[in-house]
């Protein structure tokens, strides 16, 4: 993360990028800690998923995101992708002066705090999973811990597909678990913005002495953290409601119709961009 | 489809798009139908998949795809993508002088050949099921037929992890085609080019009885019909293997790693657009 440019106002966004909907669970997260922070989504359903994508792909196309959001007077930027986050943080930090978030580091951390085995488990997609943005990020903190990978590719069909609680959901769980339950992991990061969704399955099938790490909580208390330690924390006025703009790069139909599912509560206006 | 135009020569290929890696099934079926005839494949998998955009986004990558083939000499083009078919062909029909043939057409032809009740089914991805292109498409050749649609989004996820005989497979089958039982369907459309893949559960589950269309196939044996009415077709030279050129819209490594489940044969070459 770079250092405080110098024009951005307190009275500024956050900015949220993903490569389609399932950042929305940034947002709510964002919502939740940070109520009085005006923000601006970007959602790009018209090439989504990113998953699926190359490095140089993802990184052409998070370029072109961040420099959206910053045509819309953002003070920070929060990476909800974690295709996203492991292929383009460090580049688009290195090219943009604006301080960026993505949503593996405060995932990681978090973990960290939580083990006390030292055995600590991630899903993800499978490009997530294949970036090794994870095992590089524990190992440059805490090479002693033990970690195990796993990806889970029908997790984010069965989410959209509003699967949350299905059998089918519940079976597909068990299968791609069963390694991280012989793995005796005492932490699961939820490495895709979707699985905060499949919360309840992961828990029945990992069992309550497991910790699930939701990475899309951990960006928003990061992201608070980050707007204090600048002192750039909007002033809060009560009663009064800071704007929250949605943009997606296709026709906002499904987005809306799938909103709710994520956001938790009902969307405002999408604009197409 | 338009009246041949007047530059095209019978050495020219045939020209398939598709939004990613499915229409390799086409090519495989136009490999066995048309074996003389030189191919040149886009797969928009930079952008895949086409099944969550709007219709307009739809419209705007297939004629960009179309623009790509006419620049590389081909004398009809396929859409093999059956979101496109759905959404596009009549557009490119208007304004490309080129004969084009989508995907969802052949497979009615041979659909109502093919049925002696009456009662067809049809499976394929959210986007083509709520696009209604079958229904119209057969309403407008026979109004009596009893056509029944299920949707069945996971089978793209499952059939791309390549659990194509696995009991996951099975249970989502048995789900998605209680339907399509209860309906007494005698001939199922398979109406995604992922589907042929699945061929074997979608038998086990529909039983022997039941007629399964594969689009992939009709597509091709229409091709055929279109080059030999218009003369088009290779002059064949025995021993000559004609070129067959594959480009992608992203780095092509994971194209390349699916393509021969796809495609039945190892795949030449791939690059990159």
């Amino acid at each position: 993360m770079s250092g405080r440019p110098n024009p951005l106002k307190r009275t500024s966004a956050i900015g949220v990028f993903d490569s389609g909907i399932g950042g929305l669970t940034v947002v709510r997260e964002l919502l939740r800690i940070l109520p009085h922070e005006p923000i601006v989504y970007l959602g790009d359903t018209a090439r989504v998923p990113y998953g699926n994508k190359s490095r140089e792909t993802v990184l052409k196309f998070s370029t072109e995101n961040v420099l959206f959001l910053l045509h819309h007077d953002v003070k920070l930027i929060v990476i909800a992708c974690h295709t996203s986050s492991s292929f383009a943080l460090p580049f688009l930090e290195k090219h943009f002066n604006h301080p960026i978030l993505g949503v593996i580091e405060p995932g990681v951390e978090m973990a960290l705090r939580s083990t006390r085995s030292g055995r600590i488990g991630v899903i993800g997609t499978n490009a997530t999973i294949a970036s090794q943005a994870y095992p590089h990020a524990i190992a440059r903190r805490n090479p002693k811990v033990k970690l195990t990978q796993v990806a889970c590719p029908l997790f984010v069909p069965l989410v959209e597909e509003g699967l949350l609680s299905d059998p089918l959901a519940k079976e597909v769980a068990w299968r791609y678990l069963k390694t991280m339950k012989a793995a005796r992991v005492d932490t699961l990061i939820l490495g895709c913005t979707h699985y905060p969704l499949l919360k309840e399955i992961l828990r029945e099938v990992m069992g309550p002495k497991v910790q699930l790490i939701d990475s899309a909580r951990q960006v928003a208390l990061k992201a608070r953290q980050v707007l204090e330690s600048f002192q750039m924390a909007a002033p809060g006025r009560n009663g009064v409601r800071p704007p929250r703009r949605f943009f997606v790069t296709d026709e906002p139909r499904h987005f809306e119709a799938l909103s709710r599912r994520f956001l938790g509560q009902r969307i405002g206006d999408v604009a197409k961009v």
